[in-house]
């Protein structure tokens, strides 16, 4: 059957890719940045109005500390960004967060890390996806009246697309990003043009809208955890910076310079477009609320819940270029587009690190070669599985989503930066130089405040977020970590088991004599190959079995044997239940309880058929014995195929399935180039 | 995966069956005739219904030609049964239809059979269940007002308990067989008596009613059409009547006589209810109309959809007894239980004939060996698909759907019977005893009329029902057909391909020396095991083959190597894409072009482990590399297994499968018992 899906799959995702040129592209600095910064720019499409709607539960009038909010968020941005400027110097190789703590933090930190990733990917895509679909929505009404079926749609899409091996291109994720970014400072310098040049007033479609207040007069520490809360929404800006970090290798030369300098840059951009984009939501009076429903009043009465609330940058274009003109279809469409592509970066990263982590013996060894079309597809499917099970629990409500979101990021962020501390400290104890040991220093000492920085916030997540849904993202990270830590426990304890005793000479592997068995149905072609092959390896006792399953064949078999001459003993078992596997079974354990010390050496003639109906009508019973006789102990298997014409369509095929291209081959660079310190592999 | 799957089949489908006594169990004629007439008895559940449903296209009037109907059904059946004792004589071997047609008229024939009698399989679990669910429904109305999802239901139950290898016990299906036949005696019994004895009025539910007849007035050819139409509905009497003779091996001795008996007395049995049915729904005024909603007429106006239309027995009984009777009930309950042991039988069949027809190469070879689950399992589930299909797609409405049936019984009748004509003439040139000849002649006079009328008959329904849906059934006898000629024309391609040639030694097969290498990642236990059997076989040239993914890793192993004094060369290949396959791929290519009459032998250490999900964490790449080198020619692939400690597990596992019991075992009677003419191996 699994050929029968192959081929279905061929159909759906279709044919294998070329991907002679793997590992040959390296990025500008103005390719680089749309490929790695679409997660960090997209996400000012949300982050500014998750904002003003936490501060909505306290009322419109909580509106005004969104400028301090907005600080923080910069404050933080930049500190982040110096942090990763300092990952980037350190690490070339692209270390990730993971391989940063791994390595400095030891394994428990880094599958932590790694736990925190994997679930951030799975949000990525489902919160991108979410927002995209809004953002949409806003220019596309249909879209957002279908919402989760929409999501679900383009999940799909970009599944079905990374199956099939797309070749991340820096130029195509280069547009629609330039597109947005150019589309946002536009709107934002044409905004305060009309606002403080014209002087228009420039009202957003819910600017003559109420705001019920969930918790009115909040006041003291109750309102200080609201701003908190706020503010850990509005950290929904950050996340993706680390995914520069893990790109290095796909940097031109020199490639670490190049990486600090695009962290920069997309670091200025980001927190350029959020504070644009809250200064322009105050300006234009949006109003968000987090049930928009009740708390939204128009003329008196709430909105109910036929009324959709548009995202904030959505509000402002309308307010500012006009709902519907160009600009605003064009940044709406630019928007979702961006969006999309950042979800699309996850499909990328998650399978690369499923390779970094079985090279650690967390996954699965098959994750580990990135040629592994199957692998691949299983790590590409089951995160688009959580993402559409998380979308559809969600209602597709990237609001509700992202609740759950900046746990994992701030946790990775947190640890990578304390494990640069240590990192420095490490180097500190051996430089003498004392320029170097100065920027060492100054590193450090950013990391340190970056690990104290993001430790804060995290702490505030955790706190204000943890009922809101955070906790939902803590399980995830702790499902992650019980399965990868069993699957290492599990390929250490065989590992121990099959460790050569350290006697070069161990007499439990040391047998004495060969017993081969050919095994014969018929004399053809394949079984005189087998009997041929099986001489020329000079065995002590060569013999070939037939089983009986009808007399009269048995009778025919004999006297061909006979006739042809051949110099093989042949023995026939009977089986009167018409069963091959069970006679040789018990055959050959006999044969080992006669003389233990005995090899049974059990040759099968096979035909190599070519497609998988083929399949289904030959070499079963081959297939089935062979399973069993694996568990035979002191036996040997080998097969002798015997290629039928039809067969080399097969070989082609598995040609083709071999070479394909790995999703994320962008963003990781030359496959080679990725070389890791002996530290980490433990 | 296929584990997963296994795991998950085990968990709804039970542990296997030992089968122990399989084959043991001889069946007494009082249990030999519920096991294998169920199929046919029960049909007298719906083909009275029939008759009447057709008759009132010419309205109510036409009702008076009923008794003629079945008068041609009776003779029919006793034509039909008296042909089957003839091949129950002739073949006590239980040759069904198939092999009396393939031996007798030769493949084509053969083949025609088998596809018309695989058809009728699917039919008959459709048609009997659907009606087995009106039959219920006219006690429990909820089940005929979910009718498709009831159908659909039962279905499902029939295929896990089939799936699961019920064995077929003979007592109990006589149980409700026997009730059923009971009750319908009873029925007939006290209907006569209260009619004519006491000459009460019995009124069925639909006496009152009128039929707007669909063609009013039919006269002459039309009317002649029509009565032909109504005797071909009332043909699905004959259903399953060969089920005996295949099963004659099951019988106790003297089987022939035994079986020659059951036969006839189903035959009795059968025409007796049958008739006194249709007699009983004269004489109570049932109404059967085809288009219910809108023919039947009550008070002037139609009854419409709301209105279920009872079958036929269930009326008459609702008459007799009065409704919700416990005798009514019970008569009901037992009607639904035998038809749904009647598509049961089907069940058992199919996968029968399937390894008969697997072993004349028509089908996969694996169906062959009756203990094979995997074979048998599949084959049920497409008997199941199909059936659950057409259920679905006729709504389980056993009016429609017998339209289908009755084409492929009597394709196998009329081919069998003709068959049996040619037996005789083939036994009577040889025969030279004047008394044998004699009761030969008798036997082909009787064969020949079976084979004329059945013929008849089967150009009837075809003429009559062809529009009505007999075109299904025939489509999907052309698909088996094609299918299974394609099978064994592949077959047969294959084995011409790989036929030895005559002269013994064949230089094409004949090389000069091996060239052994043994894979090695670490030096590991599976390792040493692999290098210790591969020096116990003296190849002419032996090394280890290593793939470098990881430059630390192969220098690490290559100082183990010398640490350790492995007298064997090691070889290290770069492989820089990580990858295992191709370079090993590559080398042993390699190697054969430099000697091409070398044989490389590839020995594989592989660990063997326990579960499912081990699989998926090990061998991953060994079982791929297996896969590519089979392609490759001039090579043998040997595989070392390694057995961890949880492989213990796995090997009970597969213990456990082998000893699991093939369903239609009791029909089919002891495995051994059945030896086939010569003739048929082709």
């Amino acid at each position: 059957m699994s050929k029968l899906t192959g081929v279905s799959k061929r159909i759906l995702i279709g044919r294998a890719l070329r991907s002679d040129r793997l590992g040959e592209t390296l990025l500008p600095k103005r390719i680089a940045l749309p490929v790695f910064a679409s997660d960090p720019l997209s996400s000012v499409a949300y982050a500014p109005g998750e904002v003003l709607l936490v501060l909505s539960i306290a009322g419109v009038s909580a509106y005004h500390f969104s400028p301090w909010i907005a600080a923080a968020v910069v404050v933080l941005m930049f500190t982040v960004v110096a942090s990763y400027r300092q990952n980037v110097h350190a690490y070339p190789s692209g270390g990730g967060d993971y391989e940063v703590a791994h390595t400095n933090l030891g394994p428990r930190a880094g599958l932590t890390v790694a736990s925190a990733l994997l679930v951030d990917y799975v949000l990525t895509v489902a919160v991108s996806i979410s927002s995209g679909v809004e953002n949409l929505g806003s220019a596309v009404p249909f879209v957002v009246e279908h919402k989760v079926l929409s999501a679900l749609a383009v999940i799909l899409l970009l599944t079905l697309m990374n199956l099939r091996g797309v070749r991340e291109s820096g130029r195509l994720f280069a547009i629609p990003t330039y597109v947005f970014v150019g589309g946002v400072f536009l709107l934002i310098a044409w905004g305060s043009f009309r606002g403080l040049v014209l002087g228009d007033s420039m009202r957003a479609p819910t600017a003559d809208f109420e705001i019920k207040p969930e918790h009115p007069g909040l006041a003291g520490f109750a309102l200080l955890f609201l701003l908190l809360r706020a503010f850990s929404s509005g950290c929904a800006a950050l996340t993706g910076v680390e995914a520069i970090s893990n790109g290095v290798p796909a940097f031109r030369k020199p490639k670490s310079r190049n990486a600090a300098n695009t962290l920069a840059l997309m670091g200025v951009l980001a927190v350029t477009m959020f504070c644009g984009i809250i200064g322009l939501a105050m300006a234009t009076d949006v109003k968000m609320a987090e049930f928009p429903a009740k708390d939204l009043v128009r003329d008196g009465v709430p909105v109910g819940d036929a009324y959709v609330q548009d995202p904030v940058i959505a509000q402002v274009a309308a307010a500012v270029f006009g709902e519907g003109t160009f600009f605003f279809v064009l940044l709406a469409a630019a928007t979702a587009l961006v969006l999309f592509l950042a979800a699309n970066t996850a499909y990328n990263g998650f399978p690369v690190l499923g390779s970094i982590l079985a090279q650690d013996r967390y996954l699965p060894r098959q994750l580990l070669t990135r040629g592994d079309r199957l692998a691949f597809s299983n790590g590409i499917v089951l995160l688009a599985g959580a993402a559409a099970l998380l979308v559809y629990v969600y209602d597709a409500d990237s609001t509700r989503l992202i609740q759950l979101y900046i746990v994992g990021v701030f946790v990775s962020f947190t640890l990578s930066q304390t494990g640069m501390v240590r990192h420095w400290n490490r180097k500190l104890r051996t430089e003498k130089n004392q320029a170097k040991r100065r920027t060492m220093i100054r590193s450090r000492a950013i990391n340190a405040f970056g690990a104290f920085f993001t430790g804060l916030v995290l702490v505030v997540v955790l706190a204000t977020k943890f009922t809101h849904g955070a906790w939902v993202a803590l399980l995830g990270m702790v499902i992650f970590y019980a399965v990868m830590s069993t699957i290492r426990r599990h390929y250490d304890a065989v590992a121990q088991e099959i460790a050569a005793p350290d006697e070069p000479t161990d007499d439990s592997v040391r047998p004495s004599r060969v017993h081969a068995i050919v095994l014969v149905s018929k004399v053809h072609r394949p079984t005189l190959r087998a009997l041929a092959y099986a001489q020329l390896m000079r065995v002590d006792k060569l013999e070939a079995v037939s089983i009986s399953v009808d007399p009269d064949d048995s009778k025919a078999l004999r006297a061909e044997w006979e006739r042809r001459g051949i110099d093989v003993p042949l023995k026939i078992l009977d089986s009167p239940y018409r069963e091959i596997t069970r006679p040789v079974i018990d055959y050959v354990k006999g044969l080992r309880r006669e003389s233990p010390r005995d090899v049974v050496s059990v040759v099968i003639p096979e035909y190599v058929v070519g497609h998988w109906y083929e399949h289904l009508l030959h070499n079963q019973s081959a297939l089935r014995l062979k399973g069993r006789l694996l568990f035979t102990p002191g036996v040997m298997v080998t097969s002798v195929p015997y290629q039928l014409v039809s067969s080399e369509a097969a070989k082609q095929r598995a040609k083709k399935r071999q070479e394909w291209n790995a999703p994320g081959s962008v963003r990781r660079g030359p496959v080679d180039g990725r070389h890791r310190d002996p530290g980490v592999r433990s």
